[in-house]
């Protein structure tokens, strides 16, 4: 099915976004969504999307009733005769923070064993938690005029082997691409034909994407600058930002900016504590694997100006100075 | 890929059930979920999984946060030595009722032309109301120990042509039902090849499902009785009820008991006037095709001893008198 993907693509995928569960879910309260952040990454996903062209009138597309309200919230007869804004092609997934997390952690999805009660009704408390905090991140984005479709990849045959992907079905999410459509996909408690089930992180399904998608640029959106040198802390003011990675044909990766003073030093890197399916060990070397397709990858604040840069594509050429994050990028 | 689907199945498929959208939504209140007929129905559903077998705990499986609380609800502590119940192979399908109706009529998705604004904006809308409702009817029935996940007929690769199922990814189905669990599907919004977009009803999904899953027998829960041969309403006290619709291999159709004094006369057959995806002509010829599979179809009322009978499965051997509701069965 995958080898029909880049046939039926009539324009290539601009851009892979992964927004961290850390930037869009409050960290310390569990099922809790940061609205502010949201609110300002689906304004700024909006921004570019449209890729320079001039903002039409948002379309509201969350009709739904909202909460106190018996009526639905929708302005019909304003959209019709609006044009239909063009929209490049993005691709969405989110991490789950503090959704999902204490169902997998409780039940030990992660371990597989779907024999066991707890397990397999953790398997399912756990779907139930990512695809609410799914559907409220489809609503959000919807509201600001982007046209998501919510996609499970449970739902969308993703399943795994020992954790690594093992089938999935990319030709929907091809499909729902082509039909002007933004798929928001997720991390996902996912069936694993050696462990039985296992969780599946937002991060490996974007390698996944980004290796048959082929996108100009992935972003990773998350709640602090980029990655450091040591976890960022009020404890370790002297924290390094590290501005640039440069990854090579082996898929090794070091630091190119700044140049650290001892660069055989191992970086004791962390972006986001607050992520169970790996850490940041996970984060950088699945980087690294998609800077080595030739895809520049982008590890940014969300809801910063810098983010803003980071979607619109205007790091492709050069780096601005005052720009903060890190980049990850192939090098010969 | 379906050709392997009756290989993969270790055990059969014993039910395929239909929430009527009018038996688990208010059908005067938009977007409201009928609860007490949905934990009732929930509670039928996992008896009737039992089989007779001893009723153990139930092990709730939304282990989601409540409203007003900031606590997560499970007794994760419980569960450990409980042991797994053994269910039998169910299917549920849900329809929209006052969820999706609204989005979908307004904006015309299911005419298709997704190169307008308004359809695509009501197509994000239908979908997020019918993946809420999904979202609801899955912890409904996790709740009550049933090990549900909610499957979206879009992100399965349904899809249709000029409204007939073109594919739909019904390895992922049966695999999930081999895992143990139960998928619970929906009316949903899909990409059609001729029309470009339309409305998949629930009834068109059964029949799909049913003719290849092969299940024991279907069971449509609704909001009256039965199939009449009026709409039955209060200025219509003379509606009579048909206990039983015989198919014939040609498909075509009669009811055998009562026998109707004219049985030349067409039956003004109407079970939910709630239904904007075919309303009643579509139910009975969609369950006259499954009938016409060798599987029996009971159309019965949501929530009564009537409904528990037929999940039980209770009705295959013979029919007991005072049992109410519609059977239509194939007959040679």
């Amino acid at each position: 099915m995958e080898l029909n993907i880049s046939e039926s693509r009539s324009r290539s995928i601009r851009c892979i976004v992964k927004l961290g569960g850390a930037a869009i879910t409050c960290k310390n309260e569990l099922e809790k969504i940061h609205d502010e952040n949201l609110e300002v990454v689906a304004c700024q996903l909006r921004q570019a999307m449209l890729e320079g062209s001039a903002p039409s009138k948002v379309i509201g597309m969350d009709w739904s009733k909202r909460p106190g309200s018996s009526e639905i919230s929708c302005d019909v007869d304003d959209i019709g005769d609006q044009k239909s804004s063009e929209f490049s092609k993005f691709v969405v997934v989110h991490g789950a923070g503090s959704f999902g997390h204490f169902q997998a952690s409780r039940s030990g999805v992660h371990k597989g064993g779907l024999e066991k009660p707890i397990v397999k009704a953790g398997f399912v408390a756990t779907r139930i938690s990512v695809t609410n905090l799914n559907l409220e991140i489809v609503r959000a984005l919807a509201r600001e005029g982007i046209p998501t479709i919510g996609m499970s990849p449970f739902s969308c045959g993703w399943s795994t082997s020992k954790r690594d992907v093992a089938s999935a079905d990319l030709a929907t999410v091809a499909k729902t691409i082509d039909s002007g459509f933004v798929p928001v996909l997720h991390g996902d408690a996912v069936l694993d034909n050696i462990l039985g089930c296992t969780i599946l992180s937002g991060d490996v399904i974007i390698r996944h994407l980004a290796d048959h998608l082929k996108p100009e640029y992935v972003v990773f959106l998350t709640d602090v600058l980029g990655v450091y040198d040591r976890p960022p802390s009020p404890s370790e003011p002297d924290a390094v930002l590290l501005k640039e990675i440069a990854v090579g044909e082996d898929g090794s990766w070091k630091v190119v900016n700044p140049l650290l003073e001892h660069t055989d030093k191992k970086v004791d890197y962390s972006v986001a504590a607050h992520d169970t399916t790996g850490g940041m060990e996970t984060k950088i070397s699945e980087a690294a694997m998609i800077a080595k397709l030739g895809v520049d990858v982008y590890i940014v604040k969300a809801a910063t100006t810098h983010s803003q840069r980071a979607l619109n594509g205007d790091l492709r050429d050069s780096v601005p100075e005052d720009w903060l994050g890190t980049i990850i990028r192939f090098s010969k």
